[in-house]
C-alpha cells in the first residue's frame, strides 16, 4: 500500500480504531487480568496493551473492576426488556426463563470473553462478592419486570430468584464442563433440573 | 433487701452480668442503630449503654459491623446440621427445607431482634451487600453439606439456592406483614408457592 493510500484511509482507520477502544480495552484487561491477577494489573498497563493513553480509558470505565461489571448494565436491560416483552400469557416462570434465554445467547457470542472474566472473578475475593451484588441487582430488577406483568409476591420474588439460580448454575456449569458448548442448552436442562428439585424429586 | 444479702449475692450476680454483656450489646447496637443510624453509632456509645467497657466490646466483637452478623455463624452451623442430620430418605430439597424450617424457628425465638436487625441492614447499602454475601455463603454451606449426603450437580446447588431465596423471601414477608407471626409457617407457605412457580403455575 502506498503513502497515498494510507493517507487517504487514515481518517476512516482512525476512526474505526477509536470506536473499538473500549473492545480493545476490554480484551486487553482480561488478558492482563488473566496473566497477572486483576490486583497486580494498573491502569496504564491495561492502556498500554490496548494502544491508547489512560485518558482514554477513563473515558471508557471507572476504574479497572468497572472493566469486568460495565456489562451487567446491558444484561440487565435484555432480562427487563425480555420480561416485559414476554406473551400476555406467560406464567411469571415462562417470562423469566425467556428472560434468562436471551442472556445465555448473549454470553453465547462471547464465550471466551466470559471465561476469561468468570476466571478472574473467582480467584479474588472482593470481585465475587461484587458479582454476588450484581447478581441480586439483576434478581430485584427481574422481580420488578414481573411487578410491572401483574404477577404479585412472593411469586415475582421467588419467579426472579430462582432464574438467577438457574443462570449462575448453567453458566458455572458452561465454565467448568468442556462437553457443553451452548449456554442456552445448558441453561434449559437447569431450569428442568429446578422443576424436578422443587417437586421433590 | 440489706446490704449483707446483696454482698452476698454479689458474685453470683457478677458473674451473670458478665455473661450476658454479649447479649446487652447485642441489644444496645441494635437500640442505637435504630435511633440514630448504623454509622452515626460509635463503639463507645454502645458500650455506655450496655454498661461495659469498650475492651468488653471489642472481646465479642471485632467492630460495630460485626454485631449484625455474628449469628451468621450459628445460622450456618444449624443449617448444615439439620441437612446431616434428614432422613436417608429426603429427597434434596426436603433435607433443604428441614434446615431452613429451623433457622425460621431459631429466627422467631428472636422476633423483635431479628426485625430491628433487619430494619438497619435495610437502611445501609453497605450493609445490604454485607447481608446478601453472608447469605451466598449460607447457600454455598447448604450445597456443601447436599455433597456430602450424595447429592450431584447442578441438584445440590439449585435446591440450595432455591431453599436461600425462599428464606428470604419469607423473612422479607415476616419482617412487613402485620398479619404473619409464625416464621416457620411463612416459609411453608413460600415453599408451597415456589414449588406452583416452578411448576409453571
Amino acid at each position: 500500500m502506498s503513502v497515498t493510500v494510507i493517507t487517504e484511509h487514515y481518517p476512516a482507520f482512525m476512526a474505526r480504531w477509536e470506536a473499538d477502544s473500549r473492545g480493545r480495552l476490554e480484551r486487553a484487561a482480561l488478558e492482563l487480568y488473566g496473566e497477572r491477577g486483576f490486583e497486580a494489573t494498573t491502569v496504564a498497563e491495561i492502556a498500554a496493551r490496548a494502544g491508547v493513553t489512560e485518558r482514554t480509558f477513563f473515558r471508557h470505565f471507572t476504574d479497572k473492576r468497572e472493566v469486568l461489571f460495565a456489562g451487567s448494565a446491558r444484561l440487565q436491560e435484555l432480562l427487563v426488556t425480555a420480561v416485559a416483552n414476554a406473551p400476555d400469557t406467560a406464567t411469571p416462570i415462562d417470562a423469566v426463563a425467556v428472560a434468562i434465554d436471551a442472556a445465555g445467547a448473549l454470553l453465547n457470542e462471547r464465550r471466551d470473553a466470559a471465561r476469561q472474566r468468570g476466571a478472574v472473578i473467582a480467584a479474588n475475593a472482593e470481585l465475587r462478592e461484587r458479582e454476588l451484588i450484581k447478581l441480586a441487582t439483576l434478581a430485584a430488577a427481574l422481580t420488578t419486570a414481573l411487578h410491572a406483568r401483574g404477577v404479585t409476591e412472593p411469586a415475582a420474588s421467588l419467579s426472579a430468584e430462582a432464574g438467577i439460580a438457574v443462570f449462575r448454575v448453567a453458566v458455572e456449569r458452561w465454565f467448568t464442563d468442556p462437553d457443553t458448548s451452548d449456554l442456552v442448552a445448558v441453561i434449559h436442562e437447569s431450569f428442568a433440573e429446578l422443576k424436578a428439585v422443587t417437586a421433590g424429586k
